[in-house]
């Protein structure tokens, strides 16, 4: 059975050793819940790395108050066996108490790129998204960190602190993995009633429409967001938190698409809150 | 002649050769205007690692609008030489456009503890201290920094950042160097006036006073203050900013004096803040 580590000192000394050892550490950072995108992930890591660890820690500190800390799915240990059936060397578990000890004071912040999107929405988020992978990565001090392309804002977030801070970390971002009907795969989808789930596939559909209309020549934002907002409508259970398209490295808005634009979409399905995009690669 | 180089890449690469070659990495960081305090902190940082790096880099965003950036001392060559004399094996010098690119965004921030003693008359400074320390720290990547204690709340908020954030250095804190008459050694006694020489060891001789105090069974915080108080406005050209006791790890303010107490004091001799302190050791 893979080891699940979760003292500090333990997985640092682990990872030192195997550096030592020449190997080159990958880092999937997760809040576990393992779907096959983060499955995805773990796999991509072990082709670009000799030594994977996965991080599994449902990190409270980029939740809300209103959001949905307590409830989040966690499965230690189903979550431990994927990832060790998908390759994984080592998953590492901390709890709050090790990761915010009494009197925890210090952050890492960006700012700018996380205002706009989800960051509107999610005051302090991508504060707390900073925050603790600063921490993991100062712990694990991996080669290579892999992300999922499903959290485009974070992804950017992330690049543009490592950048910014000079940390020597290469982030790879892996593919949105989706079901068979186009919904993104998310550990939040199993908060869906069987008739909210089958409304859930509408938002890659509006972000298909958008693609299409792109594709035939249209590059003006307006038009394209309307297009988007007529689909996601068109879906009577569904509640629309923004529908943006943006430079994906800046995150700033753009007035007409062209290639690296990201369309991005949040939708709220009775409580359930989904996102989505695609980026233009035209 | 010791090599000073600007490139974050060049002074990366020749950190983890040094590293791979089993060296421990040691690493001052500083603003240069070297005086007998930094050579004993480069001295103090060879006695505990094989390679030392000295940075000389005064940090813009670690200044107010209204101080010292624009005529604080630089004479890089001259203090490369005395880096390289005292036993620094390399000194790395980047400027602006390296550090703060445009579009530069990234902070890090330790809360509560910055609010008091200078914090309070400088605030962001101490984030501008903790973003530049923790780059340095991702570049350079040393096995243990070492800090001057005359920067009191400095190496505090460091320590602090550096728990928080699981960053795995060693922080090692230099004792204050003074001059001859008392005067704790700074880059910024050399803005002082002939007259304004004469009466700066007032503020070691306060603290002499407070530490005799104490030493007499003393340990109230108020009868401590006064003391010093009345011997600081003995000095005619001087103006308080602040005397304050506190606990050395959290800046805390304590009722009663005991072990670790920090009595720290700022004080304006004309258009100079100078500062000193020192700690409790009963």
């Amino acid at each position: 059975m893979i080891k699940i580590i979760s003292d500090i000192s333990e997985i640092r000394r682990l990872c030192d050793e195997n550096r030592l050892d020449g190997k080159r550490i990958g880092l999937v950072p997760t809040m576990g819940a393992f779907h096959a995108g983060h499955l995805s992930l773990i796999r991509r890591a072990l082709e670009k790395t000799d030594f994977v660890v996965v991080s599994i820690y449902v990190n409270p500190i980029q939740f809300g108050n209103n959001e949905d800390l307590d409830s989040y799915p966690r499965n230690l240990t189903a979550d431990a066996l994927l990832a060790e059936k998908h390759g994984a060397h080592v998953v590492f578990a901390p709890n709050d108490e090790i990761m915010y000890p009494d009197g925890y004071s210090s952050y890492v912040t960006v700012e700018g790129l996380p205002d706009v999107l989800c960051g509107r929405s999610r005051p302090g988020h991508f504060r707390g998204v900073t925050t603790v992978v600063s921490k993991l990565f100062n712990i694990i001090r991996p080669h290579v960190a892999v992300f999922g392309q499903k959290d485009a804002q974070q992804l950017s977030v992330i690049r543009k602190m490592v950048h910014d801070l000079n940390m020597d970390i290469d982030i790879d971002a892996g593919k949105i993995i989706r079901e068979p009907d186009g919904l993104a795969m998310s550990s939040r989808n199993q908060y869906l009633t069987g008739e909210q789930r089958e409304q859930a596939p509408v938002l890659y559909k509006s972000l298909l429409a958008a693609k299409k209309l792109i594709e035939g020549g249209v590059i003006g934002v307006p038009e394209i967001t309307g297009e988007i907002k007529s689909v996601l409508d068109n879906a009577f259970l569904t509640e629309i938190e923004y529908i943006e398209i943006v430079d994906v490295e800046k995150m700033s808005p753009i007035e007409n698409v062209s290639q690296g634009a990201l369309i991005a979409i949040a939708v709220w399905i009775g409580e359930t809150r989904l996102i989505d995009n695609i980026i233009i690669d035209v």
